[in-house]
């Protein structure tokens, strides 16, 4: 076995790319910091009880887990940064109005991502609690996409789901837990003839004829615009329905200048588990994948003693960083080795101090190729000049 | 149990920690950009083997480990990121002449470090590759003087020492492995007596007098410029030694005038299973142990099928953004909430493009205390303007 390989799905970050996402991490992280996001480091690992709170099953599965040999317990290796965050606002800060919080570090899954294809995404993140009206998953999704253009993304979809709407369907139905799952199971993966097998056969007999209308309707309501036309029409006249039909409309119509395109999705269920609330995604050209997901989960604080409204983003700055059109590495300057000579000594502090790469040539390194640099510092008429380096 | 609380030795970064942190991150990593050192990201997980490459069996015992459910085999959580820049310049890169590379991120530990009780320290580290001579080590050593300067670090006590000393008293010797790490170990603890136990009973047979001796002096090289010239003078006159000790004198002399203390230590033998020439240790006061670690590490390559000549320094940044005397988190403006007021939303852009926090006061929020905000923007006389808030 080779020493140098790596396992699957696990990939060293090179300079050309290191420094792109550098460069873009500073980016969003600033404008996160302009907008009162205050910066968290939660640890990488932390019990697995903590990492679970309010997750559903699938991120148990994603997760790495060791032994703490100082107290004989389940460590997890984080698979995701939104409960650690959820924890430091019901516990640590304990702040009774609005908390802002960020985040930019790794995560780690046991299994690569279907279509990012890494095990190792870049998690960078916003959150808001303690407040659950409308504004606050606007004040998101507005901050997500300015940093998305921060980062160069210029052509956005936007597309945006209400947990509510399928919720309110089931919520008073009566129905077991399991036949919740297996409904949900089949909506999300747009199941057609599992949906309808569900709705049909014998597991639905506590759902009425109107919810199962529009069970089997949710997959259809999915597009643009016409889709809240569709359903304020045929879907029960639920008052839950309505204003999350509502928010989903004021949501779009404020944001429509911003983007190039807004969609909805009411079977999109994704996070189900966690989300309370309208969830979003974002979608740019060249990638299949959502760049950027989000949305309402007021319940993530409760296994932490505190319950609190909450709304936020993620995305994974690995994954961002290739569809920018932001440029790579600067290329440097070389310097001769001349440890007396203060004049150039001066001159490659000065030349650091804007900003420039300056690379000093090691005695015996002299006319080698050093990579990345384009430019040379030479002496003439008393004063260290720069050059082109010419082949 | 209670969820929010984490294992022992593991901590959130809170906001006014994090912020710090991220401050002198930066700062680091443009003054390791502006020398040309070149960024990469390894990855959190990879195979025990590559992360145990040129390492001691201490690096084993603190390293998590995982199993691959992909491949099966054993990954571990790094637990140092030099073996991890080594491969990628041994393997990846692959460029003939000098690789200079940097990194921050954090490695984990199965066990606190003694002194600075954490398991999750956030390395920093510059690497040079592929040049063997004394002045790489200078540019090593006068490059972290530089990033401890940016960082606020403005009282350095430089400590020295030279792997190749203790080795060339012994490399000739002939004597067993076993017998080497038993000396090493008592040499390192400062363990005179099992020292001397050592260098008189019977395992010596094969060390002569000079050696002998110079073993058992070793411990009291320690201390300012008379060390040398004690080394000089006692130690067996060895070309190797010689060379050594010359290497110290230049280093020191150097750097002399931008430090306000320098020591040797002939006895430092960290890193010994994989140093091979000069290290370094960097104290500040407040702080019992070292801030910055470094040194030569010739071999590490190997195992990656590429040995090439190396020095390179690493710090925990959590560490040292204790003992700076950087400020904390920059206090916010707290705007209204009024989505419709055009010169509103273009005064609170141009606030956050100078680096300002402005806070939006979402609706519900208005007159609760919203952290870290000193001003708040009013309406008068037809502008904006700024006010500080009162209690």
């Amino acid at each position: 076995m080779r020493n140098w390989l790596l396992p699957e799905y696990i990939e060293d970050v090179l300079p050309r790319d290191a420094y792109r996402i550098e460069k873009i991490r500073r980016l969003i992280m600033d404008m996160l910091f302009a907008h009162g996001y205050q910066f968290v480091m939660p640890p990488l690992l932390e019990y697995v009880e903590s990492l679970l709170a309010g997750s559903g099953s699938g991120m148990n599965l994603r997760m790495f887990k060791v032994v703490d040999q100082l107290s004989g317990r389940m460590m997890g290796l984080r698979a995701d940064m939104t409960p650690q965050a959820a924890r430091i606002d019901a516990h640590l800060l304990n702040i009774s109005g609005v908390t802002r919080l960020c985040y930019a570090s790794s995560v780690v899954h046991t299994v690569p991502d279907e279509i990012t294809r890494t095990r190792e995404p870049f998690q960078v993140g916003a959150e808001l609690y303690g407040h659950s009206g409308i504004e606050s998953d606007l004040e998101i999704q507005c901050l997500l996409l300015e940093c998305l253009s921060v980062s160069g993304i210029h052509s956005i979809h936007l597309d945006l789901g209400h947990i509510r709407v399928f919720r309110s369907l089931i919520r008073d139905s009566g129905i077991k837990p399991e036949f919740e799952m297996e409904l949900y199971a089949a909506l999300w993966a747009k199941d057609i003839s599992s949906l309808k097998e569900l709705v049909r056969t014998g597991l639905n007999k506590r759902l009425t004829r109107s919810v199962q209308n529009a069970l089997l309707l949710l997959p259809e309501l999915y597009g643009d615009g016409t889709v809240l036309l569709s359903a304020r029409q045929h879907l029960p006249d639920f008052p839950e329905i309505g204003e999350a039909l509502d928010q989903l409309e004021h949501v779009a119509r404020i944001l429509q200048p911003y983007v190039d395109r807004i969609t909805f999705d009411l079977a999109d269920l994704r996070g189900y588990h966690y989300h309370t609330g309208m969830v979003f995604a974002v979608y740019t050209p060249g990638c299949p994948a959502p760049i950027a997901l989000g949305g309402r989960y007021d319940e993530i604080g409760k296994s932490f003693g505190r319950a609190r409204p909450a709304t936020g983003f993620s995305l994974d700055l690995k994954q961002l960083s290739q569809l920018t059109d932001m440029n790579g590495y600067p290329s440097g300057i070389l310097a001769p080795w001349k440890p007396e000579d203060e004049k150039l000594a001066a001159m490659v502090r000065q030349l650091r101090a804007e900003g420039h790469i300056v690379v000093t040539e090691l005695p015996g390194e002299e006319n080698q190729e050093v990579t990345g640099c384009d430019r040379k510092l030479v002496f003439r008429n008393g004063n260290w000049e720069i050059d082109p380096v010419t082949g």
